[in-house]
């Protein structure tokens, strides 16, 4: 990095995620966002301090110049397409969109409708969940960054899984709840404040996306997965319900969890007690807490849907492909 | 009944269950709340068309005389201390507090810290759960109203279990949230609004005094009870998964419930789509929805906790006892 | 009325104010909903009880054969127009829109920003503010339902003025707080989740539509009138800084009120104490209250905007019309 | 200072003001919280990144040696006793509570009900409104944050008091609205969620303990005020009713709120528009936007109560009193 400085650009920045990473980054002490573009522009006025100018439709490829990360934040589909242009000028891409979260094509136009539109860079792309991806984060030019949901339930669930604490026979229920945020800023009937406030219910049981990304990263089918939508703004807490391997007991798994995480700066593991959502919003936790229910290990996960399951985890992407410190900007 | 309308007593009246039997009861038909008693004043001012003199300390049991039945919205302990005078004096008992729910004096004991007070009322109490129970309330003296939590899952697991389309080698799990006024008024860490209020957790993992409830209802320990406290006032959602038996899918359970429920006034299986918790908040209705999730049936309820899961369903049961029209007072 | 139920249309039945009229027409034991009718489908699946079939988009005018009274919840412009039809079918309009509140065509063009469809009409229209309006209610044809504010406004006001308590040459502010469903179910920036939850704003000083009708309703100008919107569905609280007439006081003015309404069933003056919002939510009730600061009199008011504010007092007026039990419906 | 680095001491540090202070200071450059006192443990568990060991109840004051200022979140009373044991330590106070707001004993001896526990402190206290008190606070050893309504009300309505345009003979009026945690974390009904949610009331109209405050600093007694309480967390948005001086216009005066202001790295003055709650939430800004509506000039702010409101607002005060950069710790 020249100066020391690193130089960013963020690409569809009117959405609730590259707002979120625009705050972060204003924050950062080694990272600086030189290059901010928005498809449209946002109806509703900015506060003051963030900025309302820069909006752009088409990409001019020239303003990468000199730009050491660029973020994506566009639809999937066109991020894809996004994404071969600015890995075609030199400049390595964190994609926060779901286009290159899965690594097979043909599953990825089951799950999205049409066929992927930049099928040739799927090889290439790290999936970003930092915990588990530090080593292939360094030379990445390509990152993946996780969905929200899968993030508060991998980051709990593969220490167990990859240490043999499941029942391989069973199956892990994984019932989550997530803030309105989620649904983004789309003007839709869900998002109606009429129908989010007072209200809760499950929504695409069975058939959400992020359940082929679940599951393809954590290496098994055996996986159900139900979202929920909770009447606040940011948050997603999940209640994972995990089938132990015989004997394995929730003290076991606790403990698994607390080692596999010591030296995590943003996962905290607690020796007691459960997480709850206002610990982590605004954060980049992931706060994991560990019970025992009947013949069920119950592990709950909490994470702010916008920061730790999105923009704050792609920053400390950035910063560990960057050589930055990791926590730099996100405390 | 004389004239034809039933005289009630409300004992505990000042908690959000007995104010919902006093707004119940003032749009009833068919019955009048004669006796209207508290244990303590409530310090918060009631809207004016509330009475807010009656406040008695100590039961006079000459009050109950001509009295048909009285609902009983005391704490555990004290309720079944209460019951039995009340049952003495000749008058017929709905409990809304725990006391009567379990068949199992040693298992009450266990579940709530204490001998139970009138252990030889056990064997006399109806669970009320009324769709199932209907033949047992008419002749019934002493009717145990179901917990908020046991009704919102016992509903929709009951007809299933009954049919043999669960597993029984598998576990089913029920994942419910509630909203706060199932913690009563009580002032507490837990209930004040900056606990509440942009949050949400699981609390009582494996320990919840309904789960007791559900198992002995259900008729199998099969059971994985979590809770979770939403930020509503009112409403129960609750996710089951159920492990299906051979070869039984979603839209099998679907119809094993719509004709189990074709007859009910307040429960609505929904052919498609799923219940929000917005459909019943103020009403006496329980609406499932049913849909698959890989190996698993994902059976959801909704109810108003209030009303269905505590004073509806106690005038529901009053009405059946007294032979007035199952639905007076509640549509 | 044929056999003692009055038969009613509803036209324009798919926004908050009509789901109202259609929850509040269901529970009327002398009026029915025979003729329901909507612009265009909600894209909300409504609760199973309400009807979703009755999708019309022009009105055919034999269907109001034997309707007593048309309840018109269409936009302002079409209100109109839809009134001068229905009105010419020989059916009595309800009209809850804004069409027919100001008396003068120049001002309504002002207003609205468009010449009024049905000049010929404006004479004729009872402004509907029920406590104000009985007498003329008996035998109109034509009645302009008052707008929430103006309720929540005027009947605090209107007694105050008529008494002379208030000093003519100062200027009385009305600083009203609103709950979204004033904002319908329009799909807007305003009405999304992410803007309304955890935000208070002001909107529209100085030039909301309402205030010409409040000014023309008090008979003067000297009305100051800010609104506010408040992260809650229902309701409204109106404060309102009164400067007295020479020595007049809080108290004066408080008995006033208090003699005004001794007989209203839907106005509650407090003797003690202010009135909450959440005392009215879901009622007809007007609650006042009265206290003194400084050299003003504090008047605040609470009323439900769906209801009292809109729907509640359509059905009020209706009952006047009609000759039925003013209360009929609403308790 | 030495190495650069202020020592600060936070003597209360369970309240919403305590953990907010101990929130910035965290994230401070050039400050650390060194000594950490509580009288009583929360009984809420903390986010483990907060320090939950320091519970103290009487005051060692040889922990003080080396502080260079203890910022006091006592309660009103025990809080002037401990500034007086502070300064006699040598050690500089930044007093949160409501005891050297008020210059006069009397007045606090009506306003409080209890006579002033330390009056000899009163004439070296500066009211630490710091826009408007930079000068003072410089060499100050005892500094009286101000109260959150009062920041909210003071900043926009100094201004115009000082530049006469403001028509003294007639009455301003200030509607405030805020969130509960400005009533603490204690538990009351006040507080408790059923009291808040789906909530609005005005409260201790005519006689909040602020006003006396606010007319001291404003010079005059022609303010009415009237607080309310938002069902949200945070903030606080004044609606303020200015009889403007003989031909100002709203133009005029927005003109003299920005030129006052526009130096200030904290307070921002819309040119269009007017602020939500939202933007200021989180933030050490104090937001006005200016309005015209009939005879009065209405103008709006915006704050967030614990932070411009309360703690922001003193690391702001220390920052200059330790000739720190005002906004260290801050954005």
């Amino acid at each position: 990095l020249r100066n020391g400085t690193a130089k960013v650009a963020i690409l569809g920045a009117s959405g609730y995620t590259g707002r979120e990473l625009l705050h972060l980054l204003a924050r950062h002490p080694a990272a600086r966002a030189e290059v901010v573009m928005t498809s449209r522009e946002g109806s509703v006025p900015e506060p003051p301090e963030l900025p309302s100018d820069p909006v752009v439709d088409s990409l001019d490829l020239r303003r990468l110049d000199g730009i050491d990360v660029a973020f994506l934040c566009a639809p999937h589909g066109a991020s894809a397409r996004l994404a071969r242009q600015v890995l075609d000028a030199g400049t390595r891409v964190i994609d926060l969109s779901a286009d290159f979260r899965l690594r097979d094509a043909r599953l990825y136009a089951e799950t999205y409708g049409e066929a992927h539109p930049a099928r040739e860079l799927l090889g290439r792309a790290v999936y970003g969940l930092t915990e588990h991806a530090r080593e292939h984060l360094e030379g990445a030019r390509l990152v993946a960054n996780p969905g929200c949901y899968p993030t508060s339930i991998l980051l709990p669930l593969l220490p167990l899984l990859q240490h043999g604490l499941v029942d391989e026979g069973a199956t892990v229920i994984a019932d989550s709840k997530s803030g309105v945020s989620g649904a983004g800023k789309a003007l839709t009937e869900r998002t109606h404040f009429g129908n989010v406030h007072d209200n809760f219910l499950a929504y695409k049981v069975g058939d959400h996306r992020h359940l082929p990304e679940i599951q393809q990263q954590a290496g098994t089918d055996r996986i159900v997965f139900v979202p929920h939508l909770l009447p606040v703004f940011r948050g997603i807490l999940s209640t994972l319900y995990v089938p132990p391997a015989r004997g394995t007991t929730a003290a076991q798994a606790r403990a698994c969890l607390e080692e596999v995480y010591a030296a995590e700066p943003f996962v905290r593991v607690y020796g007691t007690g459960l997480p709850e959502l206002r610990a982590v919003v605004g954060t980049n936790f992931c706060d994991i807490g560990v019970a025992a229910a009947g013949d069920r290990i119950v592990v709950i996960s909490a994470i702010d849907n916008l920061v730790k399951g999105a923009s704050g985890q792609a920053v400390q992407n950035m910063n560990v492909m960057l050589g930055l410190e990791e926590t730099a900007g996100l405390r």
